[in-house]
């Protein structure tokens, strides 16, 4: 009989992919949802971007040489050094979004069966990439009560075997929103030189830090030869769909091996390099803008949050999310149920459960990650949709005071 | 010690990568190069599929559909209508390149470790992605005495293993301009059938064929389930660079499996959509024009390779490459002479050699790959330089009579 392939049917399905159906269905019977649950944002993709591809003067869109075009990687050159980043052209691999740099640091750093340390909760896609390349990724459990702080570097020692063979961390941090400190990533790159890993850094949100510094693993010194910066403009310029990442290292020997799985696909996009390569033009202010909007949206999202009974979140010091703990059952059921039984003057909301966002089984079944992508608004309406159905979702775990009083406590 | 890891190690060079530094080097001493090595057209990429990006009204460049955006899944429904091709939006997931729809096929048909049959000379790239998913591949060897048609189907069956799960054909072929025959077809179909196989179709140079019917895997009837089309606009508009392919299959089961690995990168390219969803404002008459420039220069460069003494090659029925025999000792080392230490009235070529095109050692060395990309003015010269590099070559295998020393001076 024909069959899939054995890692086709290990391949998981994304969370919220799974409640994608039950939002449509919503749309559906005319109800308006609110969309907290992917780091898709609403902001305006830069036009100065846009107008770039639309000046370029193309007459055969051919392609790119395998890295990327030389005079993109020169103006990624520029920009890094503008956040305290030295590397050269060469350090520089151009992929297609964030999502292959991960997939060439895996498949250049690892084994099939190797191991991968990763702080949980942690980004999603991280678990197809890891069954994908054959990679077993070991959490180390990062907490709400201390803000998903670095876990003590002793959690990660003693996870370390001898198929160990990278760290993967993400800061400022999805789904946590946590910054890691200067502190905390000398403690990380310490025990990777001591004990020859990879410390591989996805720093997606990197121009989103709001309370603190940002400190990239590339400002450390002393360990270039470990380190692997996955790259995107995704969030940076608001430009998910242009899929232009960069897969960065100084090592020359990872440089190698990772560009023969460069090659494989030839190249990166073409256009939306022309697209990249003109944020070169944006003003020295662009992010201050975006930052004191996410800001702001973040600020209503915390304080609609824990003006909710039962429900806690820290505040997240970076990216674009929220993890909150809500005084509910179980957030997967919850999540669905907000979709599929429940609105408020005709509106819902669509969060992300965390379980996703775990690899130890049973791990933040009452936790929910929201992005505030959306305007303040719209997100106070999306509060307003979760604090209703907090008062009435049967799975609640704690009582309401009409509740109380009908249940005589 | 830190490592790269092992499938970093084995993973293949691009067979032409290694020639770049000569073919630089060439160009620094003011050399030019006629580039016969890659298949990059130089045919312009259609102004009206360009305007389509420039005219978009874009404001925010949001993550597409992981399956490319359905108005382009419509677009590619009446695309493949027009070839004969029956398929539904939800049969097509668009991939970032041809290369990626490699990539979802092996992965979601084959387990590390499978066997994959392939004819050869086939595209470099597979041995990459063969080397990637942990895939062995099983070469059966096509011969130029027969224009690379297809090998006696029992050499096929004879190689078929428990661990066999798939065949790979390219057809048009890539590298050997071959274009398989119904009949041809009908054999391979019948075989994946009775062994329960997939049949994988690379269909990149669908438009062009030149002297007989064009068929299609999925012209075939009865094998539904089995069949996969890879699919790319690369070639057919000139449109490389776009980086837009399609994984199209009506297998349901493959379809759900590939899409997960779709979904890990979360999205194809989104600017490269809105172009190629252009390619159906294109008159009926564009693959005319398109067509008869490569049949013009198929005919220029076979007729003047037959005119070279001890150079052999067939016809090429389709796509834009010819595999010629070249009376050398050694293509590798004849490729890197001509860019390094020959040139005529100041040019050179560059060929691709054909050993990284076959699977089996030792084959292909007294053959290369050239792709006619370039106007027939511009392979008139290239061929005038190989003409006359042949009569010098220190590595020569045929004795050069003194008057053909005169031969297009």
């Amino acid at each position: 009989m024909l069959e899939v392939s054995q890692r086709g049917h290990a391949m998981p399905l994304s969370p919220y992919r799974r409640l994608t159906p039950f939002a449509d269905a919503a749309k559906q019977r005319g109800i308006r949802v609110h969309h907290l649950n992917i780091g898709q944002p609403d902001i305006e993709t830069p036009p100065t971007m846009l107008a770039a591809v639309q000046q370029a003067n193309i007459r055969v869109l051919e392609y790119s040489p395998t890295a990327g075009y030389l005079s993109y990687r020169r103006k990624l050159v520029e920009y890094y050094q503008r956040v305290g980043i030295q590397v050269d052209t060469e350090d520089i691999i151009v992929t297609s979004g964030g999502s292959e740099a991960i997939f060439f640091a895996l498949m250049s750093c690892l084994n099939p069966g190797d191991e991968l340390i990763v702080p949980e909760p942690f980004y999603g896609a991280y678990t197809a990439f890891a069954v994908a390349t054959d990679v077993r990724i070991v959490p180390v459990t990062s907490h709400m009560a201390d803000g998903f702080a670095l876990p003590p570097i002793e959690e990660f020692e003693r996870r370390i075997t001898p198929r160990t063979k990278a760290l993967l961390l993400c800061t400022p941090n999805n789904p946590t929103g946590y910054v890691y400190s200067r502190q905390e990533l000398e403690q990380l790159k310490d025990l990777c030189v001591r004990h020859d890993l990879y410390l591989l850094s996805d720093e997606a949100y990197r121009e989103f830090c709001y309370d603190q510094e940002y400190v990239s693993a590339l400002h450390l010194t002393g360990a270039d030869d470990h380190i692997v910066l996955l790259d995107t403009i995704s969030k940076r310029y608001s430009a998910c769909g242009a899929r232009i990442g960069a897969f960065v290292t100084k090592n020359k020997a990872l440089q190698q091996a990772a560009f023969k799985f460069a090659q494989m696909r030839i190249s990166p996009p073409g256009l939306a390099q022309v697209m990249a390569e003109a944020a070169s033009e944006l003003p020295d202010t662009y992010f201050d803008h975006t930052k004191a909007e996410y800001l702001a949206r973040r600020d209503v999202l915390v304080s609609r949050l824990r003006a909710m009974p039962g429900v806690e979140c820290p505040v997240p010091g970076g990216a674009f999310y929220v993890m909150a703990h809500l005084p509910v059952d179980d957030c997967d059921t919850f999540c669905q149920w907000l979709l599929e039984s429940f609105s408020y003057e005709n509106e819902t909301v669509m969060l992300s459960p965390a379980s996703g966002f775990y690899a130890t089984p049973n791990l933040g079944r009452q936790q929910v990650r929201m992005a505030y992508v959306l305007n303040c608004d719209d997100l106070n309406r999306a509060m307003t949709c979760l604090e209703q159905a907090l008062l009435v979702y049967p799975g609640r775990e704690i009582a309401v005071p009409e509740a109380a009083l009908d249940l005589g406590r």
